[in-house]
């Protein structure tokens, strides 16, 4: 397909109301002329709608491509939430200049602007419909009529009393199936489970997939509606959050936010390096272990053969230990309050791994090399590694998460390298002591 | 709070409506005898809308304490597909009796009872309104105002034609705000994006998250309604996936689906087994290339001190270059057909942090120890295991995912292993060579 059939064939699949998620794809096959040619013949509102499905970093390069002009026309049809996360990404200088080309809907882009990205106010949509307790469900529903043609999401209809604060909330449903003439206070639901703007995003994820919820609302310190979070957008802020833990689990954390394929060589791995040289200073660490024993090594060489199945099993235990706590802490399966239970039963698995695994190695050490005492040393290594290792791989990320920092960032090169250090310690200690039935 | 009273605020609060996911924490607390005496005191209503936010295995348990008629009554209550899902859990001689005792709602849940539990059968509910093309938005109105109290989502109004195909979608919106006289096929969607029972409930969740659905339908080959998959149950998908794969990154994989706060150290310590195992195999293996080089190793001693380094090192860029890719897939950042490109762009950034990574570690080694030989031995082998764990990070799980198998399995204890011993021999090798500079 050239690229003059490519551009043809979008423009057609828009006019037909091809959902814009559809298109991005063979968008992705123009280059910036060509997009640049494709905006310019959509209209504001298709432009919108398009730029809408976009990832961030493509978002802004189209936008560059455009005038300022044809820019902020297109951003005053965005959602304005959606707007506001795109102008998070430019300069200060570039936003000033756009919002000022908006006019009536810049002050609600503005005010989205003002929290930070990852908060409840960073992805929350003021596009929502709150209507006064004191009226009947059929003058709600001659209201929702009006509005609709113009407003995204209506499913949830939010109820404030005379002092403009949230005072309840009706799903649409509920109007329906209420009788004319009934005020919506006799029927609204007043337990309404909110958010405050200052809420981290993965707070309001987990409320929302807690109770079910479509949408939910973002209030300020006296309880009036700020705006609201659709569960279209909590979707996304649970793959992200999911996204950025197994990139910190795996030593690479840095690298969320970046699109994976189309980034420069450098910039992926400037993003990944800083992570290696712990590693690196780490593992250097760990080498001096065995360099503080290089007597040992030096009659016994043979032990060196068994250096490499006791770092691997000390960090795979290490990493399950890790993993399994984090992830845990994540879904909300473990409670700040069952922390110490849970370290207690991991140290039982550890226990139980150890013991096994150690039998295993001590057997298999024995015949293979002949010498039974080496059995004993590389069993013995292997059971106190495996257990310390379930006690690091969770006290690490417990110590982390107490002190309010992520603990899928301790899983990585922290534990990695405590767990070395103490593996070879264990080792090469447990050999010198048993040296002379080595040799 | 002695048991007598939290048995009776668990009471008060379930009259008094509040949420029942808000109930479990104090249900937690309560043993089988006191869950026992709890549930008798509840309706069949009460009881249901509990169970339905409990954990499988929770349910099970509670469901067994009771007898087979009031456990079936409980049943009978929930929602079709949460009541199918629990019954999944149970034995066919459970299922039977239980089902036998429903009546009318059996031939429901028995229907949704054959598609397997990760499917879009498995997960979805024939809790749905279908209407007919050739009614107006005004009868619509009615009938939905009819069967609104009974059913539970009604945002979403799926159209059937004269054979009962699935031919259109409506929003509860577009009917609020079309004319009164207006045909439902005059203002219906068209394009419905709808998922086949067979689907895989990932794809599922990967339509539900690129379109921004609320719900999504459920059809058989001739286009029929079979049911619905709703949002909560998508956000519910899109855990359980980012879980199991951080699980598997994480090698343990087989822990997934259980409460590990609550199972047996026998069985957490059994499910994480299977992986350290191969784990103690494959680092064997990995000793078996030093043993291959003790003459060497015998020489010069202090070439063990870098073996931590080179292993540690390799391990890491390895899980990096396994996560990246593998999560990619997971999200559809990298597409099947760009494979091959991220995988070059991968070796090019393994390339560059190699040079980075082996120069520093050449200087460190070659000022640590007073010999400049085993700097560059040590550098160069830096260099080319960082290289190869980019690259079998990648292949790895490129070759799993092309035979079907998830990649995320095999970047635990497989990808270890190979560039343990790839790492490792590259080491010994290079150090052979240049032996007489080292001595």
């Amino acid at each position: 397909m050239s690229i003059q059939e490519t551009l043809q064939k979008i423009l057609k699949q828009v006019k037909a109301g091809i959902h814009p998620s559809d298109l991005l794809e063979l968008i992705d096959d123009l280059n910036d002329q060509q997009r640049k040619e494709l905006f310019e013949l959509l209209s504001d509102e298709e432009a919108a709608l398009i730029i809408q499905e976009m990832e961030e970093f493509d978002q802004v390069s189209l936008l560059r491509l455009l005038t300022k002009h044809r820019a902020s026309a297109i951003l005053k049809e965005m959602a304005a939430d959606d707007a506001a996360d795109l102008l998070g990404e430019l300069s200060p200088e570039e936003v000033k200049e756009l919002l000022s080309l908006i006019e009536e809907e810049a002050e609600e882009i503005r005010g989205l602007l003002k929290y930070p990205e990852d908060s409840a106010g960073g992805i929350m949509t003021t596009d929502f419909i709150a209507l006064s307790e004191d009226i009947t469900v059929e003058e709600a529903i001659i209201r929702l009529r009006e509005v609709a043609p113009g407003t995204e999401i209506i499913y949830y209809v939010y109820v404030i009393d005379s002092q403009t604060k949230l005072s309840g909330v009706l799903s649409l449903r509920d109007l329906i199936a209420a009788e004319d003439g009934t005020f919506l206070q006799e029927i609204m639901y007043r337990n309404v489970i909110s958010a405050t703007a200052q809420m981290d995003q993965e707070e309001v994820a987990r409320i929302v997939a807690r109770y079910d919820l479509l949408a939910v609302p973002v209030v300020d310190e006296e309880q009036r509606l700020l705006g609201i979070i659709t569960v279209d957008d909590i979707i996304d802020v649970i793959e992200e959050e999911a996204t950025e833990d197994i990139y910190r689990l795996a030593g690479t954390g840095e690298v969320e936010g970046v699109n994976i394929l189309e980034a420069s060589v450098i910039s992926i791995a400037s993003k990944r390096m800083p992570w290696l040289l712990i590693c690196l200073v780490g593992g250097l660490f760990s080498g001096s272990i065995i360099g503080a024993f290089e007597a040992t090594l030096q009659s016994i060489v043979v032990l060196a053969v068994f250096i490499p199945v006791i770092m691997d099993m000390g960090g795979n235990v290490g990493t399950q230990s890790s993993t399994l706590f984090v992830r845990g802490l994540a879904t909300g399966e473990i409670d700040n309050k069952d922390v110490w239970r849970y370290f207690f039963r991991e140290i039982k698995v550890g226990f139980s791994m150890g013991i096994i695994n150690g039998a295993v190695i001590a057997v298999a050490a024995w015949f293979w090399q002949g010498i039974p005492a080496l059995g004993l040393v590389v069993g013995v290594s292997m059971f106190i590694t495996i257990i310390l290792a379930a006690l690091i791989g969770t006290l690490v990320p417990m110590v982390f998460n107490y002190y309010g920092i992520d603990p899928a960032i301790s899983a990585g090169p922290f534990v990695t390298t405590i767990k070395d250090v103490t593996g070879l310690l264990i080792y090469f200690y447990t050999a010198s002591i048993f040296i002379k039935y080595l040799v």
